[in-house]
Formats: C-alpha cells, sequence, structure tokens
C-alpha cells in the first residue's frame, strides 16, 4: 500500500497512526552538502506537522530556513524469521511495518496562537492524562514562553503510506506467516496477525 | 551526552545500543534536491552499518549513488510528563532517548563474502534464535540469492550520540522526576530511572 491517493478508510488509518506515534524523523539539507537527521517528538494538527525546541537557537533555524524536509514516522509491528515459511533458507525472513513519509515546506510560526494550539495538540498527544493548565496566549504564565519557544510548521505537499503487512505473499505463506505469529505470541504478535489479515487480499472481509 | 570522542565505556554501550535496535533512518539526496528518508532494517558490523535490498532495483542505486548519507537510530525511553516537576506549567514536559547519528559514505558491495558477512551479522541480530542454515557464498542455495541481492555498506566518517536523561535537571527535580517514573511503572520506566541515575552527576557510582 504505497499511494498518492487514498481512501478516506486509508486517510483514517493513517492520521490515526500519525496520531498514535510519538516520535518521527526530519531529513533537512546542511549547509554542508550533507542530509541531516533529528527525531523529533511532533503534533499532527490540522493537516501540518508540527515541532518545537526549547530555545530560539541555531539549530531551529536551521532547520526552518533548509524549508524542504522531509519527515518520516515508522513504527515496526513483527520482525518474521525465515523460519515460519522455511525451514532453511534464511531469504524470507522479513519485517512488518507501518511508514509514513511526508515531504513539505517548514517554516517557523509566529502567531502566538497558531503556537499555544500545536503545543497543545502535542500536549494532548503525549499526556493526554492532563495535569497542566490549558496553553493560550492569553495565559500570563505562559505568554513569556509561547514567545519565546521555537515552534515550526511543516506545510505537506505530499504524503506516502506503506504497510506492509505481508500483502504480496502467496497464501499458503501468508497463512503460515499467521500462524507463526499466533504461537510466538510476542507483544505486538495478535495486531500484527490481525492486520495481516486486514490487508491481506486473500482475506477481505465481506 | 554528544561528543565526537568516546571514552570506552560510552563506545561500548554505542555499539551495544546499535546492536539492540532493529531498525534505522536512512537519509539521502534526492535527484530531485530534496532530502529523502527510508527506514530499515540494518546491522553493525565490523564498524559499518550495512543494510540490504530485496531486489537491485531503482531505490537501491540511488542510495548508493547518493554517497553521502547520515543514518540515525533513536529509542524513546520515557515521555516525562509535566506534573513530575510542576504542577501546573506545560513546559516542563519532555522525552529521554538514546539516539546515534552517522554520516557516511554509502556504497553497494560487491564481494560475496562480505555480502554474506552482512547478511549473517542482520540475521543474527534479528533471528538470535537461528533456524536457518549459515549464509556463505559457498553454500550453493545462497549463492545465486547473494549475488542477486543488493547490499550498501556505510563507511562510517562521523558518529555522535545523544543519550538524554535529564542530565541537565537541578537535583530536586531529578530525584522528583526518578520517583514519577518508579511510581508510574509503564514498562520502560525503572529502566530510565536506573539511566538516569547512571548518568545523572549528582549520582555518580563510586
Amino acid at each position: 500500500m504505497r499511494r498518492k491517493e487514498f481512501s478516506v478508510q486509508e486517510q483514517s488509518e493513517i492520521e490515526a497512526f500519525l496520531q498514535e506515534m510519538s516520535f518521527g524523523y526530519l531529513a533537512t539539507l546542511g549547509e554542508d552538502g550533507w542530509p541531516h537527521l533529528t527525531p523529533l517528538n511532533y503534533a499532527y494538527c490540522n493537516g501540518h506537522i508540527y515541532f518545537h525546541g526549547s530555545r530560539a537557537g541555531q539549530k531551529m533555524r536551521e532547520i526552518a530556513e533548509a524549508r524542504r524536509v522531509s519527515f518520516a514516522v515508522a513504527k515496526e509491528y513483527a520482525i518474521i524469521p525465515s523460519y515460519f515459511s522455511d525451514p532453511r533458507q534464511a531469504c524470507p525472513a522479513t519485517a512488518f511495518f507501518k511508514s509514513v513519509h511526508i515531504r513539505g515546506e517548514a517554516e517557523p510560526v509566529e502567531n502566538l496562537h497558531e503556537k499555544a494550539e500545536a503545543l497543545s495538540a502535542l500536549m494532548a498527544k503525549l499526556q493526554p492524562e492532563g495535569g497542566y493548565a490549558p496553553i493560550t496566549p492569553e495565559d500570563p504564565t505562559y505568554r513569556p514562553e509561547l514567545k519565546a519557544v521555537s515552534v515550526v510548521r511543516i506545510t505537506v505537499q505530499d504524503l506516502t503510506a506503506k504497510f506492509k503487512f505481508g500483502q504480496n505473499m502467496k497464501e499458503e505463506r501468508h497463512d503460515n506467516v499467521v500462524s507463526g505469529l499466533l504461537e510466538r505470541s510476542l507483544p505486538d504478535d495478535a495486531e500484527t496477525a490481525e492486520l495481516m489479515k486486514k490487508y491481506c487480499p486473500f482475506h477481505k472481509e465481506e
């Protein structure tokens, strides 16, 4: 499943995945000509990716000035050992994962209301149990912090998703892998088997 | 802890982390002028990063031809909620993590013995329980696969590591966060509290 056009259901699965994951990787072009990588907590809010830095320092300026950025979020659900489908050869070993890849333009957010909204979305995701005063520019204890913090918005130009759960496997191997996962029972294995069935062309739900 | 020179102990912790993690993110410069990101299973073997692609296709050639690449591996240990140290303000919310950042030159591996060694290291990490025949160029059932598979080596030019576990916190806040983690008891919390103590300037072990 790697396409640029998504059905409503796929779109909602992608958004749920972006809401569920706590951090992603930002790739920028450095002034030195090398690609730079930065792991970052982020919020997905109003169709944009937002992240922040604790100080308006060099790093955040570099990120904001790079403008053309890529951002990716991936979760590995299961390592699939070769022996699930082949008793001898190592080659069938693989991994199942979800990943979302975004290209966009990064730019610093100056508007305090947009900053507050982005940081509120970040807190809602990372600290859903609450335990803090709502972040607003009107709150005099937040206002100086809101002015000082750097918030960067990535305006999404292109979003692709790859959910790899054995969609291309032949039916016998597919069934062997599902059985292997259910027998192994690592923490994510039952969910992975469910996702294999969900996305498998042989097991389309009516 | 972000430096280019490491003590022997730090070096061994970094290598243990690279051995423990199953996948990282590769950043390359695309021909279109955008940075590209690819999550990849990898092996850390003889001081190099290796990864492979199932086919000698366009993607692997692009990666190999990009040459100047960045590779990063990160693990988030804990989201630290703001209320561990502040009953009102959201600002102290943070995350503790280990990350390793590598810059290097990527190039395709042609030597079958080096390919076999890299793939063996990958299997040893991802499938430590075994269950497959050893991968060697002499094995006639592996030889055609070894020739067909693309293996890329990143020769490390620069490696930095950041292990963020509250090293800069004042002592009272540090102690509050340790207490909060031990009380919360999410799966990684006890280990995170141990790492906070290990890296904390106030708790240097004798």
